[in-house]
C-alpha cells in the first residue's frame, strides 16, 4: 500500500490523462462506448482495484462525453476509497439492473441505432451476454478493448518502471534465498509454501504464482507445484512472482541440486541443453531495441535453440508484456509484427524441455530503452548447482 | 493438496458422474456445446484448477458426444495431473487459433446453422467475441451457463461439504485469535496480513480475501484493509476467508476494542443496532429448510432488521451461495423465488450500516439440511468486546 501511495505523488493527474486519453481513443476509433469491467484496464485507468466479483462494476469512458463508474451500492465506500481521478460514481441497488445503469451512461442516440462498444477483454461474459441482449435491436457491435487501449497500457512511464523494478528486486532475493536454503527432501508444496511467504516478506503485497517444478516436472513449463519430494540429482525450476502496487514480477531461474554430493550433479546433456538455453536467453535480450519486432526477439531466441538441435523442445513463445496484468501486450511470438517502443515491458523467457526427462527455463523482466534492454532482474542467471 | 486427495477418493468417478450429466443438460437444454473457460465450472467439472491466463483452456461439452478439453500444448503435463476424469486433450501451438479448435469438437452440421452454444459466466469477453465472429455467418445464440449448471453446482455432495465444514473451522480459529490478540495500534492492512498468514497456518490452501474495517470504515461493507490506525473505543468489523480444496470459509465477525479500559466499550446506539442484527441473522438462519424461497430467507432479515427501525441501513442482500466460488448461486436476494433445497450451502449475512460513523454485520455458512439450518461455523456470534 505504502508503495504504490509513494510512487503515486502524481498518481491523481497521471490518471485523470490516461482517462482523458482513453476518451480520446474513443473518439479516434469511432467507438461508442469503452465499457471497462473490473480488472486491470479499471486499476490502470483510474486506480480502482475493484473485487473481482459478480455484480457488475463499470468504468463508461465514450467520446465527448464524461466517463462515469458504475458500483454496487455496497462497494461505493471503497470505490470511493480506491479511485485516484475524479469520476462521478452511479450506484445500484441489489434489485435494480447494473447493465441498464451502464449503457445509460452512453449517448441514446448512438446506442439506437448500431452503436460500436468495446469491452474490456476479462469482463465476464455473462455481462457482454447481458448488454447485447439489451440492445438486441440497435444491432450492436461489440469489439474487444484490447487494440485500443493497449497503445496506452504497453508503454510505461517512470512510476510503472519503478514498480515493476521493485518488483524484480524482490523476486531476484527470493531466488537467492531458496537457492542458498534446504530443497531436497521437501515437497514441492511446501517450497511453494516458502515462495509465497518470502515474496511478501521481500516486499510483494501479494503473490501471485510460484511454480515449484522438479525432476521430471521441470520439462512441464506450467507445473503445478504437487506433494513430489524433492531429490537429490535433479532440476528445479523456480518460476514465481507477486505485485507491488499493482505491478507483477515474475522470474525464472533453474537449480539443480546435489543434495551436498558432488557425484549429483548435472549430467553433460542437461549442461549443454542449459548452455544453449543461456545463450539464447542472452541473445534475444540483446536484441531488444526500439523497431525491433516482437516476432523478431521471438525469433532470435528461436533460432539460437534451433541451430543447437533443440527447436522441437522449445514449445512456447520467447515472452509476455507485464505491468498491472501478469501476461499483456506486447507478446514475443511468432506472427506478431508489432514494433517495440521505448517504455515496453515484458518477459524473456526461453525454455528447453525434455518431456517425461527434465528441462530448463530462464527468465528476466526487460524493458525496451532508447538504446537497448533494460534488464530488471539482477539475479544470476547460470544454471545454479546447489547443495539443496 | 492433501486435502483435496482425501476426500477425493471417490472423486474420479464423481467427476466423470458430472460431466455425464452436463452433457445430459446439454441435450436437455436443447444445446449444441457447453463451452467451459478456466475457473469453477472447469474444475467442478474435471477437477483440473488451471491457471486464469490468456491463452484459451476450454472443456467443450457437447449432447451426445464425447467431451474434449482444449489446452494450450505447455500446459498439457499439468493439465494432465489436474484431470480427475478422463477427457482427451487436444492442444494447441502458440501459432495455432484455439478458439476454431475449440469449436471444432462440435458438430460441424449444427454449428453451421443456428447454433445454441453457452458459454462459462467467467469466460473472458475476449473468448466470446472471438467464437462469435468466428461463427457469425451461422447467426448463433449464446447463452450463459450458469442457469444450466447450477442445477448440479447448488446442491453440494457430502465431500464438498465436508470441505466446506473444515474450512469454515479454520477461519472460525482465526477469528477468535484475532478478537484474542492485540489490534489497536495496529493499521488494518497488518491486521489483515495477519489474517492472511492465519488462514493458511490453520489450513486454507490459500487466503481469498481479509476485510479489516475499523472505526468508520465498518460502515463499508465491501473496505478494503487500509493503512488507517486501529483506535480504543470502536468497532472493527472482520470478514475473511480462503479455500481448502477449492472450497471457500468465509465468516464475518464483529468486535469491539476497548483498549483494556472499560470506559471505551460500545454505545448504547451500537449496542442496540447489534441486538437488531443478531436477532435478524439468527431468524433468517432458523427459516432455512428446503421449499422456502431464498427471497424469503431474505425477507425474514430485513423484516426483523426494518421493525427495529434500521431498514435503510441494511444496504446488501442477505446473502450468496458458496462453493468452488466465494459467490455462486443461490443467490438470498428479494426476487430470486427459487426454492431451497437439501445440500445447497449460503452464507446468512445481514449488516447495518451508518456511514461516516460505524457498522456491523454477522455472517455464517449455512447449509439446507432436510430439516433446517446446518450452520457451519461456530465461533461465538455475540459482540465480542476484546482489549484488543
Amino acid at each position: 500500500m505504502t508503495v504504490d501511495r509513494e510512487v503515486g505523488a502524481s498518481a491523481g493527474t497521471a490518471h485523470a490523462a490516461r482517462l482523458d486519453r482513453a476518451a480520446a481513443l474513443a473518439c479516434a476509433h469511432g467507438l461508442d462506448g469503452l465499457m471497462v469491467g473490473v480488472g486491470s484496464d479499471l486499476r490502470y485507468l483510474t486506480g480502482y482495484a475493484a473485487l473481482p466479483l459478480e455484480r457488475l462494476t463499470m468504468l463508461v469512458v465514450a467520446c465527448g462525453r464524461r466517463p462515469a463508474l458504475i458500483v454496487p451500492r455496497l462497494e461505493v465506500a471503497a470505490a470511493r476509497a480506491g479511485l485516484r481521478a475524479e469520476v462521478p460514481i452511479e450506484s445500484w441497488d441489489e434489485v435494480d439492473d447494473p447493465h441498464a445503469l451502464a449503457l445509460a451512461q452512453l449517448d441514446p442516440a448512438r446506442l439506437a441505432s448500431r452503436p460500436r462498444l468495446a469491452v474490456s477483454d476479462q469482463l465476464w461474459a455473462f455481462h457482454l451476454l447481458r448488454f447485447q441482449a439489451q440492445l438486441a435491436t440497435a444491432t450492436p457491435t461489440f469489439v474487444a478493448l484490447s487494440p485500443v487501449l493497449r497503445e496506452l497500457r504497453m508503454i510505461k512511464d517512470a512510476g510503472e518502471i519503478t514498480l515493476l523494478r521493485r518488483a524484480a528486486h524482490a523476486a531476484d532475493r527470493v531466488v537467492t534465498a531458496l537457492a542458498a536454503g534446504r530443497l531436497v527432501g521437501r515437497t514441492e508444496g511446501d517450497v511453494a509454501r516458502e515462495v509465497r511467504e518470502r515474496l511478501v516478506a521481500e516486499g510483494h503485497d501479494d503473490a501471485r504464482f510460484a511454480i515449484v517444478a522438479s525432476g521430471p516436472n521441470s520439462a512441464s513449463p506450467h507445473h503445478e507445484a504437487s506433494d513430489r519430494e524433492i531429490r537429490a540429482g535433479e532440476p528445479i525450476v523456480l518460476d514465481i512472482g507477486g505485485t507491488i502496487g499493482g505491478y507483477g514480477s515474475d522470474i525464472t531461474r533453474t537449480l539443480w541440486v546435489t543434495g551436498g554430493d558432488g557425484a549429483n550433479g548435472p549430467d553433460d546433456r542437461y549442461r549443454e541443453l542449459y548452455a544453449s538455453l543461456q545463450h539464447a536467453q542472452h541473445a534475444a535480450t540483446a536484441a531488444v531495441r526500439p523497431g525491433v519486432a516482437c516476432e523478431g526477439i521471438d525469433g532470435v531466441a528461436r533460432r539460437a535453440i534451433a541451430a543447437d538441435g533443440y527447436g522441437d523442445s522449445f514449445i512456447h513463445r520467447t515472452g509476455h508484456g507485464i505491468g498491472l496484468d501478469g501476461h499483456e501486450d506486447p507478446y514475443l511470438v511468432a506472427g506478431n509484427s508489432e514494433p517495440l517502443r521505448e517504455g515496453m515491458a515484458f518477459s524473456v523467457e526461453p525454455g528447453i524441455y525434455f518431456e517425461g526427462e527434465y528441462g530448463a527455463r530462464i527468465e528476466d523482466i526487460v524493458v525496451c530503452g532508447e538504446a537497448g534492454p533494460i534488464v530488471l532482474n539482477e539475479a544470476p542467471r547460470d544454471l545454479l548447482v546447489v547443495d539443496g
